[in-house]
């Protein structure tokens, strides 16, 4: 099984700490496809970047779909998920719906832990888009300036502790790492904190990899059926192709 | 008041469409700044497309920012409505949201109806992104193929007037004409309706002029603070230009 | 355009202030007109006193109804203002209600801020009976005794501000001055608090004003149907002669 | 144990329809007091007549405080509930909200099913405002023109019949009789209908009675505290002398 | 009338207390049957253990059902009551859902006061699985060691006050106060307390016997009619009768 | 990885039937474990049956633990998973929940198809106990008597292509097969259905493998925390035994 992890960021270090993480928890028979976004951002964190990332995450899987059986989109917000569940006859996950929905049969009520104040409104959409809210329990983040994304494990352990406490007392059992820069560290705070810690990138490849196993034939009807073939102006040509391609060829569709 | 009226459709009948709708009911010191979309889709109908025309309209919008008081969206599904808001320190409105919202006030329960059944599921998560479902009492769309988008008017006029009825039948006591080619046939089938109808592109308009109004200091603060400055790759200039921007001019401040 | 302001208060002073907050974001095209209670309480702050207020709103619209084409109900809590709804062929808005509709294009949670504890759970059955919960990040009030109403702007400022901070470490984006004491204290008071401020007899007779442009039928049908002619015992003459009118004058009919 | 039975319509066959259906289930130690509406409707049906009756509800109690333990609101709709439960130290209850809450112990849903389609709205706010909506079922009310109250025993038998049959069809497994002219009906009809019949009328005494002996201080604090003392304009004398009444008798205290 | 009142716990002293506090508010003509478990759980405080105490539970009615006229389950948590209600043509209560019923009449928002912090996750999901989450302001517990449960009178009193009190801070106007080892502690707490306090096992008993005047087909239909008759393996005699009884007894039919 | 597959009804044929769909999905190194309940019930289709049989799953889980990995509970309903999942430090999986959550990553709206009417309301209370009532489109079931489970492959075909499509026009866009007997039909029905199909006790060993990659610690904190040692009466010794034991072999945690 070929799984495409698309790194929605511009940020080539990210995209290895993504792959190490989800590599660690990958089914022995599934081969990771990193990719790192060629335009873009260094690191997606507004609704607004997520909007532009999005369409490039659209044009990523455009390019690989003949190669892959399954795609994990690995950035927090989940840049682009819909629209690609929709485009494409593929199982797509995103890191946060996979951590929310692992999360659920962990315990009764997930925290999202992440390291910049001004991620959490837009990361409890993602929980209202879902309609999961009533098993939330908040965005706990450090009230602490944003430092460098690649000093995250040195600079922000404490602080992380300290939210994951706050997330547990406030009624929180499942804790989710919100937020690329965060992938990996699961297993090395779990030995500090009462609650069970998923890390959303090993959950976003599990998921995907159940998914290829139990529905061999994705998304293809439904709300998520496929859109008409329609023209387009300006897109870049592999997702135009895709977009107004009325029959997609049959290594496609699943 | 100068108010950008942004059809992210690339046709531009859409657009004389809409700002004539708006027209009928601007006040009058309002001034339409009408826009149609140069890259993308003649008429946006899935997720995958919403997501697409979403970043042009951030291009749209980098573009005229200068000039304008306030931005109206004037797609259904609202494409980049919430990363507008969250980027531009303008009121932002987007017809489905200031359809609904307006919508509460004239009524318990409001409707869309629309014109192709495969639009129902993607208009739909407007209503749950708003967390407006309990208002909410249904999509409904007629069963048949979708004919040519300008002839809407003659085409769709009894099969819409049906599913009013049944909208109606269903608990719905106001109806929102949902879809951008369907813009200004509320007043011409309102007496057949026993039910209040809503245009969505002079909800649209109405709702940005009164926020104009009423609050000089746009979505500067709390969820839609202004995100960082950020460098980035490959986006049109403007728009790169307003991202890089820690300290946008006084003029686009509210 | 003509708009009753109602007062459903006693106090004259504080109409004058409600019709001059509304004053300085009325369109030019619109005429206030504002009344006191004749009958009631001072300053109403519980619900029994609001089910006795709203029956006198019904009779104050009914003494004018020929010569008005909307009302603004302007009391928080919105006395009458589903009655009134029901029983007028006229757009009718409330303060709590066209705030919290003006604020959902705002931000993502509001807050109710208002000057005394008991008000707290009667505001809060506002949001529910709206069904806006999922939006509401909840009521915020100082812990003080309540001074004289006439001295607000000055004893309260400060203790509003703090719990305004409150309100937005507590995740509301948008606040709204809750009560008609507070009317046009927002824009005294914007300075000092990172959040979207609204008025709400701001917001009341904008969305009246957009409601008349918006759908010239008013809530004649659906939910808010008219209810059927019906003889009454012991009503004011003209509130009776509404409910005992099966087929009101066409003047009174949009 | 002493119960006043306030009928809020003007109609006083109602109200010895509605005593002889509590008398049905009274424990023996409870004396019911029933009492006619001299103001306001013969028969109330709509929010605009429940606003006007509410506030003749609060007279009522006011009349007779001295002499009681609990007040039952004998309308559907429950007109002045909660703002009855602010101002009088006594338990006091309402046909639709005691019905619901005795519907959550016999079964998963319930459902209203009343006797003329224009209540359905109006009833359907009462299950809003109680936020029990997860557990309704829906309105559901014969087509068919209203026919003369007192004559609904034999005209509506057969018409009621087939929608508790469709409530059943739809999941309910609780049928709520809604509206005053219905009590007594239960017992007739329960033969044919595969569900749990509720008179709405005997839920309300029976909960009045079982909190009388439960909550001895009634609903004295919290949200429902009495409001502070205060003047008022044009009142019933004896509801004017609550409202001023800082201190009220010991009698009335529980 | 006779009212089966089981304790699922194995401790003898906590049915005393439980029928103590229930006789307090018994109507004269209820004849109160406590019972005590033979098997299962000194003191029942987890899922776990509620599993296998409801499936006592049920035996335990399957003993008595011929002599009895209702069922009130005496343990926070309600083990066994839903499949109760099913199995049986009686009315059935259980302590925590009568409470939260009898609260939704005495204020907006109920909370539950407990002694243990590891009862607040199991004891929040009743609320969840009665969907009355929008009237609950939270669990409260005390953060210390679980004393002896013979002693909770005199070694908690001041930290369940405390608890009381903070609930009352987060918006709470009915304390229930949950758990067994409480039953009769409401009325010696409720001077020194701003709320409405509710005794579960008086409301249990009191809404039972409220249901069996008032409907007399107990949940015979609908969501809990009895499951048709089937075999079983390894029951207990008198449960597996009732389990394989297509016929039951008519005298256990209301 | 070893599995264990509980079928906790007594029927052989099923565990069969349950554990031949597992195996076209696991992964390779998956080993599953099947077992057959030794008392209860050949087929369980109650809420009164499932009280019992899931007190037999703990008792099951008891019996195994030190040789197994995970746990999938087998049968729709999902009886005593929250039980085990606080009792058991090992990842426990229900097929109910796991064919619900696997769902929300496939399209917007689930809905439970099944073969036996009254099966509905309790198959409906398990969305409810998750929460994810907002992604339910309902429960669908054919209205025929009851066949033997052993013939529903030939019987039920028809029905159920009938009210999958139901489901769909419904608005779901997966369907759940509901109940151990129609495992292994979702392969043979998916050509006739314009829907994704979801095999629930394939969901459940997936879920359950992916939840041991995921989280080595199992669900040993927060609201599932193992409750403290307790001493019992009356149950299997293996059972007691897990209760009783204050400090768990090691092997047993994960």
């Amino acid at each position: 099984m070929r799984l495409l992890l698309i790194n929605p960021n511009t940020t080539e270090a990210l995209t290895d700490r993504l792959a190490a993480a989800a590599a660690q928890v990958l089914p022995a028979d599934v081969t990771l496809l990193p990719t790192t976004a060629e335009a873009g951002f260094p690191y997606i964190s507004s609704r607004a970047e997520a909007q532009i990332a999005g369409a490039d995450v659209l044009a990523t899987i455009a390019r690989h779909r003949d190669d892959i059986d399954a795609v994990a989109i690995a950035a927090f917000g989940d840049p682009g998920l819909l629209a690609a569940r929709e485009l494409f006859d593929l199982p797509v996950t995103g890191m946060t719906e996979a951590a929310m929905v692992s999360a659920l049969m962990l315990g009764q009520k997930f925290a999202f832990v992440t390291f910049a104040a001004r991620l959490a409104p837009w990361y409890g959409e993602q929980v209202r888009q879902a309609e999961l809210g009533a098993r939330h329990a908040g965005v706990f983040t450090p009230d602490l300036p944003l430092g460098a994304i690649d000093r995250i494990d040195s600079d922000m352990r404490e602080p992380l502790i300290a939210e994951c406490r706050r997330a547990v007392a406030a009624g929180a059992d499942v804790l989710i790492l919100s937020g690329a820069p965060l992938a990996g560290m699961a297993a090395t705070l779990t030995d500090d904190i009462p609650a069970v810690l998923v890390d959303p990138v090993q959950a976003a490849v599990l998921q995907a990899a159940s998914l290829v196993r139990l529905a061999p034939r994705g998304a293809a009807a439904g709300s998520f059926a496929r859109p008409p073939a329609k023209q387009s102006t300006g897109l870049p040509a592999d997702l135009a192709r895709v977009i107004a391609d009325a029959d997609p060829p049959a290594g496609s569709r699943r």
